[in-house]
């Protein structure tokens, strides 16, 4: 089937720059992009044509750490220090997923929330719950949101009898939720919590299954210095956190890593040549105070960095709320660094939030040829009255900004629409 | 008339500390405050009774500072530098205020966003039109917003023939201005913009009309590193940017001072003692990357301190969201300070976005008897299903995180209903 949507399209294909063709046509063949046109071609008006108007098309938002068992608790507890936090709300929330009536509730409704706002991939922790991972996966495939969920690994540090597995139930519940996972757009990746949750064992399980299942893994690294202090005892063999996934086989191509606040010099280049991505998570690293982390730098090394909400250790689902505060977060490192590192500017905020985040999926840079759509359409119509006509460059700018659910008013996601059709 | 909100009864009388009175009564007669009950009080049933059922009633937030006219160029321009974004937007669109047609639908729609959003009391520049300030002031007052609004006063380094006016002008206007200000709830304030924007002469004169009109005064104070070079250039017989305004009568008791980022302890110790209050603007010092103010220093060394949301250097006109950026603010001045000063709680935060702005106008600390009732009413059964009941001081911080302009689900303003009644 093909369909036409018009309006004015924006995407970021590169760091730092926009491709903007005003009242544009973007020409999908089957739910895939054939290409972007200033006029329609006379071979595609036969199209279906989803006339836009005057809206913004925008490329939609890329997720690329999030805890969904988590939601539940999003904007509490930001008075807690870690620990506190953790033991306070985290356990004992996520300890509840056990109850998979439960988790449909709160899931249904994290994936309404999430394909609302824009957001159409997701890479995501679930709990230790075989099936309210399942549960989570389908909740999330009935949305139309797409992208890697997983089933998380703890056989140590959380809390027994409530939050915590035994090695080989650890090991036993990932074989039988991987056998289980029959998904179109939802797919599994190994998700050890974070090197203190896992034991030497399960690590070295883990890393068998990545081999055999040939899986992607997401966990967590050099968040706080706390942490890290925590790791190199349990490690005293590694000289850095990072050698702890890589001992068993875990860092590798598309490993995903949030935070890497305080990754020194060698750990980010063992992210580089490794093709690792940093999942920074700027709010949540505000939140609890864990630090601000260096993403220019990291950027200019040629690391690959994309974003996460991280809830509920941050407090805003919107991946239009996280690109902001992570643009305020790039300012906060300028000022701590004297102003020697450049903030991050809006397009690339924006390129952060999506095309570097979709590439994890196999996507192309921006509204690639090939590529099945993933976008949002932008109704700003009733933000402030300008005090004269904007470019579309201003109007994207200033919706990334002002943006609200009810600005999106359509969401296609793989291809096909899946709000506001 | 006799009136009583039933719900619960949320506020903050004290920096940190919350009062909840939960099911209570909050008894109004003829707008005014009489008292909160557990229990409504057999004198009191024959109240007019506004049953809030299960919503949290909390006091409303007073916005101490912000700019009207930039209403229009909200979220524009952030990836600009601050005489850039001056000059590419700032000047452009309050010259256009000069249109007293055009004031009015901006100011329309400012004054409805901001009442919707809870924000019931300002502390507000205009633009330096005598006419289109008492527009201002109208279409505050007719949506229900209460406070001071200044216009603005700036006879150097604007834009000559664009905005700028001769020193003459700016007296004269800002008398006739004066003559024309009959508003019940909002009030005039002297608003010399900055240093750099009034000559010698000017600020000279504006001390004189302060002394003999007894208005209060508002202004910006060491935002920049170069903003403060530059009033030392300007001023060279002052030590510090402050005694550029005392020199002239206009650093007084209430005397309110934008942003004081960079303000050393000798101008704190003058803020004390006059007893000026800092507004605090957090999102704007990130976004157009001025610092990071040391607030809760300010705090323990007995300042008042207040909130502004600073629009448009501020991207952010709903003070809830203010507050939570001015919380994080404060978490990024802790790991500035290498963990040396806590950051600012969810109480703490409430209470400069409310009592503290409040007190600015005479209130009592948090729902005081014998103030006029500010507040909002918060609907946040929408929010994400919880895993247990909650209790009022998690449903309330949870509502400072969480809140959208939907929420508010009714708006009391100077002992009036405004909103959702």
């Amino acid at each position: 089937m093909k369909q036409i949507l018009k309006g004015h399209i924006v995407h970021a294909p590169v760091l730092g720059a926009l491709e903007i063709t005003e009242n544009g046509y973007l020409v999908l063949q089957d739910g895939i992009i054939e290409g972007i046109y200033p006029q329609l071609p006379p071979q595609h008006r036969d199209g279906e044509m989803h006339d836009y108007g005057d809206k913004l098309i925008m490329q939609s938002f890329a997720d690329m750490h999030l805890h969904a068992p988590q939601y539940p608790m999003l904007g509490m507890g930001m008075d807690l220090p870690l620990l506190d936090w953790l033991n306070t709300y985290t356990f004992a929330v996520e300890s509840r997923f056990a109850d998979t009536d439960f988790a449909r509730d709160v899931y249904r409704r994290l994936a309404r929330e999430l394909i609302s706002n824009g957001t159409t991939r997701v890479c995501m922790f679930s709990s230790l719950h075989t099936d309210a991972t399942w549960v989570l996966m389908e909740e999330l495939e009935k949305a139309g949101v797409t992208g890697f969920v997983g089933k998380v690994n703890m056989d140590r540090n959380g809390k027994e009898g409530v939050l915590q597995e035994t090695t080989e139930e650890s090991v036993r519940e990932t074989l039988r939720w991987l056998e289980g996972c029959h998904f179109d757009h939802i797919h599994p990746i190994l998700t050890p919590r974070f090197t203190p949750s896992c034991s030497d064992e399960l690590m070295a399980e883990l890393g068998k299954i990545k081999a055999q299942y040939g899986l992607y893994v997401q966990s967590h690294l050099s968040e706080n210095k706390a942490e890290i202090a925590w790791v190199r005892e349990l490690h005293p063999d590694c000289e850095r956190y990072w050698e702890t996934y890589h001992k068993y086989g875990l860092w590798a191509d598309h490993t995903v890593m949030a935070h890497c606040v305080h990754s020194d010099e060698a750990e980010r280049r063992a992210m580089r040549e490794h093709n690792v991505l940093v999942a920074h998570c700027g709010d949540s690293n505000i939140n609890v105070s864990s630090g601000i982390c260096p993403v220019r730098k990291m950027l200019d090394e040629g690391l690959w960095v994309a974003l996460g909400s991280d809830i509920a250790g941050g407090a805003q689902l919107p991946m239009y709320r996280v690109i902001t505060t992570t643009i305020r977060a790039s300012k906060v490192r300028q000022i701590m660094d004297d102003w020697h590192t450049p903030f991050l500017t809006v397009p690339e905020g924006y390129y952060l939030g999506t095309t570097a985040g979709h590439r994890y999926f196999g996507a192309g840079d921006g509204f690639a040829a090939g590529d099945t759509l993933h976008a949002i359409v932008v109704d700003d119509s009733d933000f402030p009255t300008p005090v004269r006509p904007l470019s579309i460059n201003e109007r994207f700018e200033r919706a990334i900004y002002l943006m609200e659910q009810r600005s999106i008013a359509a969401v296609w996601s793989a291809g096909r629409c899946v709000v506001g059709c």
